[in-house]
């Protein structure tokens, strides 16, 4: 008998969308699970987008490293991307909260508050949860979001050979600041190194986008009317998130090293903690970017940055670095990380 | 510091509502947390309809008494039933769990396919999810829906003095059936008396309803279509779900104990565990009947039986009995139970 460890996220949602598939295929006519995007359209098109996202203590965040309005702002930015990640609106959020009993419960209203500030840094609405005793703290959040008319919902699916790769809002920041607080935080790291100001900041920076990352909200609805034809959240690391794009869409894409080169702040940090900072890039997840394809030939979407081009058809995707297929993990995966 | 179990689920509650205006009451001008509805209505009067329910392993459900498709429909069977206390038919459902690494991977798989057959009854359409890695199991369903074209969604606040209480669905036989199982199970029940056919099937009976509830999920648009003043599911009790009927109308809701006598089946499993079977009528949760209140004269909705009047107005709301008014619990709550 297999244990969900055993099968790992993706083959466990695989193996719950076949069974349901079976027990209610032939009572439903639009059963819209399964189309692997990050959120569900309702009707198909749009203009209802809908996602849940669960973070879960010890697994997704820490106390120690995070306020309580940190962790409820996050799980908000989680699921709000998701659906920006539709080329939708955010609307409504609802938050769900389990803690033990014995819980400070200034450790849950600052969840809700934290949850309640992300939502209207997005446009949305923070407009009713549930709470319940548990063994330990769980955040779901379930965001919904509205297609501006007369344009559809973007899947993940629609890449096509030809296409410009763009990302819009940071790459490896979160993974980055996670770095520092394994270290010991920002004041630990300096130690050595007192005089740097730009260390502190770079340090600070990255740590809070950690603690509180920033989708870019308003990138997904534009993107969408510019014509993008595949549109997905960075929330599990850039090269796992585009091997789903490419997985989709049957297609290969690749990216161009030379356009993903760390920025200034996460040299430093590298520099610092002596890790190699193109890593956080590639595979860091949490800072919730988004992942488009365009048309070839058209002006960049503001906000957007080409970092490369879907290079042909592939039957079960692929995802190369300057023509070169990439073959590693590329990311997190709950159960067998 | 005051923990979670010392405010109790309700104050708890409110203490997140206070929180959540002072952090974005100057920035969002529609906020609408708080209400005290069974879900959130978006935009304000309908038609979205949205609500958010948390089931929590060893306080909500026992695997030892429930199978994994059981725990999944009677979270879906919750959010659906909430969906349908505001007027609205279902449409969607999102399904969150959480798992220890080590469960077995047809746990998760069989409470997922249990809650597509449950929103494929209510006419829903299981759309999306999420998996998560925790200590313990932990399911969370939102539902949502829409008000028909013409209708606004019916709250709990808008009982008037003079209108007739009446209820559609079944009180009391998800908390015998519990009552059953704690009992050691229906063949434990009838072991003394194993020629009683009648029993049997009465025990069967209320144990698959606490493992299974039946909400009346076409009750609530035609309660909205007739005019219902308001609406609420039973999840918690009659009394405290009145209570909260009473309390946001600011009446008084009184009950007329010959229209809540326990039915045949009731009776007969209270005789075989010697319980007083009208305690599960007026306190039993989880069976998500629907208590409306409709205006005087007119004909009763279909599914409807009358169960009582709106006797008056009173400021804090009040719950009676035949004149006399209830002080009992009247019901479940997280935290403090």
């Amino acid at each position: 008998v297999p244990t969900v460890s055993d099968l790992g996220e993706d083959h466990l949602v695989a193996a719950v969308l076949a069974r349901i598939r079976e027990v209610t295929g032939a009572r439903t006519g639009s059963l819209l699970v399964g189309n692997g995007d990050d959120a569900a359209v309702l009707p198909p098109g749009g203009p209802t987008v809908l996602s849940t996202d669960t973070l879960v203590e010890g697994v997704d965040f820490r106390h120690d490293w995070s306020s309580p309005a940190d962790v409820g702002a996050k799980a908000a930015a989680a699921g709000l991307a998701d659906v920006v990640a539709m080329g939708a609106r955010p609307e409504a959020l609802l938050l769900s909260l389990t803690a033990p009993g014995g819980t400070d419960a200034e450790l849950l209203i600052g969840i809700a508050a934290g949850a309640a500030e992300e939502a209207a840094r997005a446009g949305a609405v923070l407009v009713g949860g549930d709470v319940a005793a548990a063994a330990e703290v769980v955040v779901t959040v379930t965001a919904t979001g509205r297609v501006d008319a007369g344009l559809a919902a973007v899947p993940r699916s629609g890449a096509r050979p030809g296409d410009v790769v763009a990302v819009a809002g940071a790459l490896g920041e979160s993974a980055a600041g996670l770095a520092v607080l394994a270290a010991g935080g920002a004041r630990a790291v300096v130690a050595g190194d007192p005089g740097s100001g730009s260390a502190s900041a770079a340090l600070d920076l990255v740590v809070g986008r950690h603690r509180r990352p920033v989708p870019p909200y308003g990138a997904g609805s534009a993107a969408a009317a510019a014509g993008a034809t595949s549109l997905i959240d960075v929330s599990d690391g850039l090269v796992r998130d585009a091997r789903r794009v490419a997985t989709a869409s049957g297609v290969v894409l690749d990216l161009d090293p030379a356009a993903l080169g760390p920025d200034e702040t996460l040299r430093l940090v590298g520099r610092l903690l002596d890790e190699d900072p193109a890593g956080w890039v590639l595979t860091g997840g949490e800072d919730h970017a988004l992942l488009a394809t365009f048309p070839p030939g058209g002006r960049l979407t503001p906000g957007f940055r080409a970092i490369g081009r879907v290079a042909g058809r592939h039957p079960g995707g692929r995802v190369g670095i300057d023509g070169v297929p990439y073959e590693g993990r590329g990311g997190f995966t709950h159960f067998t990380d």
